[in-house]
């Protein structure tokens, strides 16, 4: 039998594809940031936040450092002081400028930003159009990883923009023209059961995914139940409403030193207002949506509401068995709403509603490696694994998530205490 | 068939037997203190650590508040006051006095502490030699539980003794008369493989547990393997002296972010000296014996030494499933060593040495709920479940640990940068 | 003319009435500690304090490492540690052990610290009893620091055990025998005025005195007026009532912003109760006297006070101009009170009313050398001029002062934000 | 006798002075920003720095606030907002935005800012040419601090551009067009003396000054002397090279903490390059010029150089009756070095060099009021009165101050830890 067309080295059309995908996401970043005034491209306004500037730069230097040093014969840097300046975190890679600092470099400009991009888009182009054979499979793979890499980093744009203009006394919205959804009516939660059993957890090697979700692997779950939507503003302003933030019998301990400390009494973005709440989105003020799910929950408010209504976060096992074979489909980047909607009435009775897109679901799962999980080689090792402590696992995607981004097996990860991510909860309980 | 004798109310056989199980207990947390000075007794080292004297109170109110408030008939309190002041917790009780203050409580004196456990205890000789039929049972539950909760406030005692005693430049020994183990001949690593599949993890329900214990549950495993004893302090001090402190590729972002921030070179208690490595331990400085297991450790540095050693921590299944069957035997409080020991080397070429006794062994699994985990009743809630967040599991017991305190269900946990506990690691390995 | 027969050596008398003079100021301070429970000696409750114990060691230390160690022949120490353990600040003495640690040191034990002093008395006594004649103008002159010094300590030993002991939910007293004031009708203030001029400022080299306090040097004054006693608890109740603490135009911009984010609302030890304020105070909680002097007031406070009176803090040169020729007399701890005290109305209608003892009186003059000011040589030249920035100076002793250790020219000085000390203030104006 | 013709009113005249130098100012502010890329203007790069965009619209915010706002009939702000977003720190007109969340704020954009100081100068141009009879004096004396605000703005402006373009590691330089001094011959120092006695310290009225200039008062200073100069980078250098910053001695206490601290080992803007200093300035890195004044010091380190030297600072009225007779001439913003420069060797061998501009000389005096002080009334009189605690004075302009703007009696202040301004010393020492 012939040995495949592309079996060790890529073929033109993967390659084609490849390069027409490059240019689609890199073109996305910079559409992103097109509603900006020039002044937000440099704001950091907590340490966890990064420059809308440095992201577009980051991204670049990510293929630079990955693609164009090790592979693009004769490559000449723009300026080669980006290398230390663009470095988010890989301690292999040299000493990374520090990450609190990003919002006190003014230089390069954002036209000098741009022009990086330009300068790595065209030496990209060179790198694909001839990728040596020897390491041309390699190539292909980390040119996806540095577009997936890309795909995260404009969530954390949309994230990170928010977070800036909802910091100005004066409110600025993102953006002007986006839709804001119409009233539904309140959809009864229902309750799925799941059957029990080992199944099988993490990606099964058909198409990309990243290193943490691998190796697909068996996991006993017991029966188990998941509730047919996330949870809604209205349920979580009844929880604020019987004294929730109060409570201590509702709270993990970590959770409630925090509230105390920081004072906090809602989501991240609720304003009380005379007549009720509104809440700061990517289109400026609004009034809260009843019934769109709760969003900017850190974990332990996540973890307050699920003691609170007598169930529990799911284990990401059991969220991703329920998952396998839904569809991607829901509100995400490409709907251009850029806040959770309520979904209308489900036209069956049966399934769960609002799986993917809207806000990422908290699960009750660390972010911990799976067994026999292995690192990529090198200085790429630190992509994830390095990250795996302290951190919990949410699934999913949300209204800002690039869907094709997205699947089933997907494990996006945050510290307990952040929650200027789009993240709500999904209740569980046993069955 | 006739119903048990002691089917609903306990038998004067079983409150007998608790009753003196109870001054056993009792008198051994005033045993280990006996070595002190006065002075000794109300420092706060850090905020982490109690006041001796605060724990001998605390284990007292445990027993006040749980058992004497609620089912003693006319109870009256030696001083309403204890009632706040030694409350650790528990937010459903009342407000307890700011743990980072408990140094600053000169009053009241020692020997006001040992004047109400001796009203406690008296009290509680009055509770359990009558205690009312329709809640004896709950009594005798909360009386076990309340001696487990004192075992473990033993072993605290001394995790606090000793670092109360090594922040003092003079390096007081708690004790002169601790005996030094002779010196053992390096014993290899020895790899023990386990067979993957479905095991039960959990308490199965005869005799105590704590409720995190619960309930057992099936979980799927890997075939895996476990190293045949801890980590020794010889194979720590390579790893620092292959400069493993400065080797970012081996540690999780957090943990290297900690050893730059708090320039950690060594284990907690290790102290370079001139010829070689010394410890701080209960018995004084001492030369570091290589056989031993290493101690000590946060989990970022049992991390970082595993994965330098190209393995990797257990999990909690893992270990448990591998020690269900061993028997509970090894370097315990009741040995009074006080410190980990090498192991001799063992008599037949299998199995695991040193599961229990000597050092906790940190596994890679967080801190989480089993499913169907349900938290006890009432302010009792708040023992386990509330910390059930950024902290990790860790198995075995330490030569600290009362023997019959533990068991291979047992789930001790802490956060991962805490070292202050007797903590080692374990390698495990896929198989 | 025959030369003085003490110009060169002391004379027996003179060194027969330093040594009496040595034993009763070393015995005041064990007398202080007397009423202490034996837990009460190790506890530091802020930064700021030190353990009774330490004060009683580090006194001791101040005569063995400045007489004991340089001119005594063959003298040995007890133990050599305590070298580096009661070193306060003495850089150039070696590194001393840190401040904020002193509470983590149960060793030496209270016990080991009385014979401590007792092998720095003896010694001493030795020293005394035959000083080597080339230096024994250098020995008495550092005695009497040396005592002076204790007697500072003396006062901060009442201060801290002050602070100790108000950490404390139960409130113990320090004494139960300390006598409560008559009630005393209210003096209205009257105001004094002063002509300006040139006038003498500090210290005129007759008797010991402070470097701090030398040389006697000229200021120029404008004429000014003072008040004829301290602000009394009642006034500085008045300006509470009247909104002190929220009205940002009587403070200073650094006190406004430390009120603000230490949510203090009265003075150090005021306790609002149903029926008005009590007050912490060494012989427990008592009501608030309102003709006593207000006390524990940092200096912001005091200067808010004076801005909301309309009046101002007087300089130091005004406050010892003022003071060069009233007697040293007033409340003292030689008084046995503990606590300011209401005058009685004065029998005439002239001078300054409490001008010494009761409380120490912020002035409005930072804390700086005076012109031509010299530091004592070696390691004593850290006693005083190294702390000559960002303090303020306040005058006149207060009711834990021995009264033979003040005099008008008695610089003491505390940092704005400090309040632990017994201070209150006079109010001046210009004339 | 006739009324003088401009004794209540303003003349036309005057008011058209005012309004040429009202303009003349408000020039002079955009003409400092003009170097700035648009990201430079929005930078906060410590919370004592402001951004640029932030300053120019404050110093338009202080004329809307207390002159437009009061004066001027039917005035229409352009933004309402701004009056919370620029205000600095007039807590009696509000509540200021919090100082260390300027960066924060991207919006207003720069245009806008511009827009917002057009707005503003049309208005004022409004009020000035027709202000009210019954307020015109008091408007006049308000335009004259607005216009001496801003011009203290210009020199802030051109500290906080230094040092946020000192945080880039690109080093970025605020202009390539700046000249660079011709190197000068060392300059010996000359002590030049001083004769003590009664001497006037203060403003004496005519034209502007500071409230806390006033009023004009007697101090009597002894004999002293001062240096011909400032003390120069070559001198400095030698005092690192003596190990200075490791000598304890030589420093405050609060100094000698904060060196260890913050790790100082050289004055703010300097590095040590392989052949010796170089120097960040506002043009850019510069080998240091060692005969140029030392620069960027903190408190602390004039404080121990000075000790270092054998001498110590001069007091403010020593430093003011020797510069009473002195030209105001130096060099100053106007010269457009924006760096200390070497001083040519002075014609004759008496006077003092370099008093104005240059560096600006810490004296020993904490910034305090002079005996009569008032503040200006209203919200005007948190301009300086709130600040007197903490602060040390210093005197003389710098080489970022306008000629203009300075004078002998000015007072300018910063926290003895603060270095960023451009400030250096004069030794002084008894005559």
């Amino acid at each position: 039998m012939s040995k495949p067309a592309c079996a060790d080295e890529p073929c033109p059309n993967a390659l084609g594809a490849l390069g027409a995908r490059y240019r689609q996401v890199r073109a996305q970043s910079e559409r992103l940031c097109q509603p900006l005034a020039l002044e937000d491209y440099g704001v950091q306004s907590m340490a966890d936040v990064s420059p809308p500037k440095w992201h577009l730069a980051h991204v670049s230097w990510f293929f630079e450092a990955f693609l164009l040093r090790p592979f693009l014969a004769g490559y000449r840097a723009l300026d080669e002081r980006y290398d230390h300046l663009f470095n988010s975190y890989y301690q292999s890679h040299g000493t990374p400028f520090p990450r609190a600092q990003r919002g006190v470099l003014s230089r390069p400009t954002v036209a000098q930003v741009y022009r990086y991009r330009e300068h790595v888009d065209q030496s990209m182009a060179a790198l694909l159009a001839r990728p040596p054979a020897a390491q041309a499979a390699e190539i292909l793979r980390r040119v996806e990883l540095g577009l997936q890499h890309e795909q995260q980093h404009q969530e954390l744009l949309l994230m990170d923009i928010k977070h800036i203009l909802a910091q100005n006394p004066m409110l600025p919205a993102y953006r002007d023209d986006l839709d804001v959804a119409a009233a539904q009516p309140a959809v009864p939660l229902r309750w799925q059961r799941y059957p029990g059993g080992i199944g099988p957890v993490g990606h099964d090697e058909a198409g990309f995914a990243f290193d943490c979700e691998r190796p697909r692997h068996r996991v006993y779950v017991e029966d188990y139940q998941l509730a047919s939507r996330p949870v809604s503003n209205a349920e979580y302003a009844e929880f604020i409403a019987d004294g929730g933030y109060g409570r201590s019998d509702c709270w993990l301990a970590d959770g409630w030193e925090l509230i105390q400390r920081a004072a906090w009494q809602a989501p991240l973005y609720w304003r009380r207002e005379d007549g009720g709440w509104s809440e700061m989105t990517l289109g400026g003020l609004r009034e809260l949506d009843p019934q769109a799910p709760v969003c900017h929950l850190s974990y332990y408010e996540a973890e307050a509401f699920a003691a609170w209504a007598g169930a529990r976060l799911p284990s990401e096992a059991e969220w991703e068995l329920a998952a396998q074979n839904a569809p991607v489909a829901g509100n995400f980047v490409e709907q251009d709403r850029l806040q959770p909607m309520a979904a209308p009435a489900p036209a069956r009775e049966q399934g769960l509603g609002q799986l993917f897109g809207d806000v990422w679901e908290w699960t009750g799962s660390a972010y911990r490696p799976y067994p026999g999980f292995r690192a990529l080689a090198g200085s790429l090792g630190e992509y994830n694994g390095k990250f795996m402590s302290g951190q919990m696992v949410l699934r999913g995607g949300c209204c800002a998530t690039p869907q094709a981004h997205v699947r089933s097996s997907y494990r996006n990860f945050f510290y307990p205490a952040m929650r200027w991510q789009f993240s709500g909860l999904r209740l569980a309980r046993e069955a």
